[in-house]
């Protein structure tokens, strides 16, 4: 059966279709709009995700999964410094806001997040994702202060291109550039 | 006529309707929808907005007047050194995250923007907002880096609050005392 054989490659389909859906319809959507979507059977959709929370986590595992990919291809092999994961979160979050569609991709997760976030299984899977940077960044080899201040900045640059709309390619590597030198030392930004 | 004596009321009432429509349907929900939504006729809906550019400009001009008036009604008025309004800020949005439901506000804020960000108008509108905040931060006497770099972690630790859930009120605070602590020094944050 196809299916078993493809199921990477449905799973891709039904994932894509379902964030399709919730895009258009918000998180009230139904399993038979996304399965018409994916143009599967409503029966196939939930071989591969027995219900609608399954199919919502699935979305959100992805989309982290996605973002996990991202920083991990930044990292830069030859640097074995201190701020060596802070460097390529940064260099991933701007990579993804100098990307000719990195505005689309953005307001594309930040919807999803937004419509799907106060569910109890995308929540817990969100916080997951939290505590795993947390600790990540906890081995860094930076004071937390400052690996955290460095990388809620580069979010938040991500966030005011979302509400100011695209920003200046100057603006964006000036503020790349600061946030990678200030990785350069290791204490706490305030003495 | 009740509607001119009464025209801030009613453009409250579209407002909100109109935000509940966006919510629900995106950004290509008709002007019927929200008319019924706000239980008016279509041709009520025109007197106050005589387009859907109309519409959503003036609902993203109120998220922004919104978070304007939060801004400076956390403004200190015994407080005139360097950094006053950077502290403002940052105070404002810890406020917001604190809130009990300031993570429902910051998704709805962040959907609205998220479905109507890619709309001329709207861009246009989010655009000459962040020009309003740089032109602000550059007379508040904190080098730009440095209240960039403070106002662009406070809207990352919101953004963070999207992604990863409701943040501990410890961690919030710590984050929030450490933005205020940097607007106490005024230079670059890199010598």
């Amino acid at each position: 059966m196809a299916q078993t054989r493809d199921a990477p490659r449905t799973r891709r389909i039904l994932l894509d279709a379902a964030a399709r859906a919730v895009l258009a319809h918000g998180a009230t959507v139904s399993l038979e709009v996304v399965a018409r979507e994916a143009g599967v059977s409503k029966g196939g959709l939930l071989h591969h995700f027995p219900s609608k929370d399954a199919l919502f986590s699935g979305l959100v595992d992805d989309l982290m999964t996605q973002f996990d990919a991202t920083v991990e291809a930044h990292l830069d092999p030859a640097d074995d410094r201190p701020g060596r994961l802070t460097r390529a979160y940064v260099r991933a979050v701007f990579a993804n806001l100098g990307h000719p569609n990195g505005a689309d991709t953005l307001r594309h997760d930040a919807t999803l997040m937004a419509a799907l976030g106060h569910l109890p299984q995308v929540l817990a899977r969100a916080q997951e994702d939290g505590r795993h940077w947390k600790e990540a960044f906890a081995q860094d080899g930076l004071h937390p202060q400052r690996s955290a201040l460095i990388t809620r900045a580069a979010d938040g640059t991500a966030t005011a291109s979302l509400f100011e709309g695209r920003l200046e390619p100057r603006e964006l590597a000036e503020t790349r550039d600061l946030l990678l030198a200030l990785t350069e030392e290791t204490g706490p930004l305030l003495k």
